[in-house]
């Protein structure tokens, strides 16, 4: 057996999402598994640094396999690429030590939210980018974004009110610019939970236009209550954008 | 009568083109004219800096048009994006001096060409960009470049043969750069002939990969002759950058 280390890219609009689920068609995880499987001549596992749900995009997802012979990478990254329609991309293969794993060795995440807010969204990003017209604050964007920094439980923060893990993770950095009309987002960490960037997204957004204050961002960490964060925000605006290992 | 100027942007990949043509529907002038005509009450007339060819895009295009009543700019502008699809954006509009007309006013154009040069596109920006998988050299696009800069006769680099008219212009700079695997090559000048700009990239392309010298250029331009030019490449690798006035 050889492992494999690939990265790729894709648009996430027509997907749903990254995992396989069962007989739905079209996730991403499900489409790249059958193609390496009829390459390798049996069922191939493809592991993901992690899931994105139905519609978020990626720039550069990473993802290992194991396949039965040692394959040639350069061949096989132009065989997928000729597979695969023009929304999924591998960016590259290459040889991995057996023991990498692309979810369990994952260091560092990084996100990025896009949103519009003109009253109509540029054609060229439309696709990657939430509309939403509004005026934003950037300075208490800012505050905000500084104060969900850092390792906090953040529970308040999760869609998964079932979940009886440690929600506690470590955000090394909210950065949060507004270029023209278009604000962005970038959130790097070592981790997220369920809906967690697109939630921080809401709730920074919020801060933003006057709707909360950043001063809230405390209480709203320490309640551990995800009603009292802001809302989730669309996944199109959606972007994972690197993985560091 | 009041005078506007407007500023929009297309993603032009479902259009056909600007100039709307008899009864085709799908051009950009035609829509936009059609909905400027119901707000005016009477026909109005859209005239734009120049027409950009079926498929080609626009990141800011100019246009001018009269009403016959003093219409509030933003009122208007917020009325147009809500009606047309998210593939056609007004930037802006803002009254205009009675002179003022976006293509006879038109003093210098810019365009941008992209190419891919991988074996397959980025999955965000493959909808402005030609997928062409080669290595190219930069010095000797570069090279190319400088030799077709400058105040010439560029009919070898014109589609329209039968064209009675000057077929001099001149080109004030035509930059190249290499980003990864993205070739961009943007063009600046005071007008181009028909397909000029798509002839000037498909030569510059071939200079790049190897299949002509940077020499060429002066024979190629000195022969007025379409034939020794490269090839017009497709449209959707296009995108007219900006005007100016």
């Amino acid at each position: 057996m050889q492992n494999y280390k690939m990265l790729l890219q894709y648009e996430g609009t027509r997907y749903n999402g990254w995992q396989k689920q069962g007989n739905t068609p079209d996730t991403i995880q499900g489409i790249i598994e059958a193609l390496l499987g009829e390459i390798n001549g049996s069922p191939v596992e493809l592991n993901g640094s992690g899931r994105t749900d139905a519609g978020v995009h990626a720039e550069e997802q990473c993802a290992s396999f194991k396949l039965d012979t040692d394959t040639d990478c350069a061949v096989l990254k132009t065989e997928l690429n000729r597979l695969l329609k023009k929304d999924i991309r591998i960016l590259s293969i290459e040889k991995a030590d057996p023991r990498f794993h692309a979810r369990l060795n994952a260091k560092e995440k990084t996100y990025i939210y896009r949103i519009c807010t003109d009253e109509k969204a540029d054609v060229f990003t439309r696709h990657f980018t939430y509309l939403y017209p509004c005026c934003v604050d950037m300075q208490k964007m800012k505050r905000a974004a500084a104060l969900l920094t850092g390792r906090h439980d953040f529970k308040a923060f999760c869609s998964d009110r079932r979940t009886k893990k440690s929600t506690v993770r470590e955000i090394y950095s909210i950065d949060t610019e507004l270029e023209g009309k278009l604000l962005r987002m970038r959130f790097t960490g070592s981790g997220f939970l369920y809906n967690m960037v697109r939630i921080m997204s809401g709730t920074l957004l919020k801060v933003g236009t006057g709707e909360m204050q950043p001063d809230d961002m405390t209480a709203v960490l320490e309640s551990l209550d995800r009603k009292n964060a802001g809302p989730t925000l669309p996944s199109s605006g959606l972007t994972l954008q690197s993985v560091r290992y």
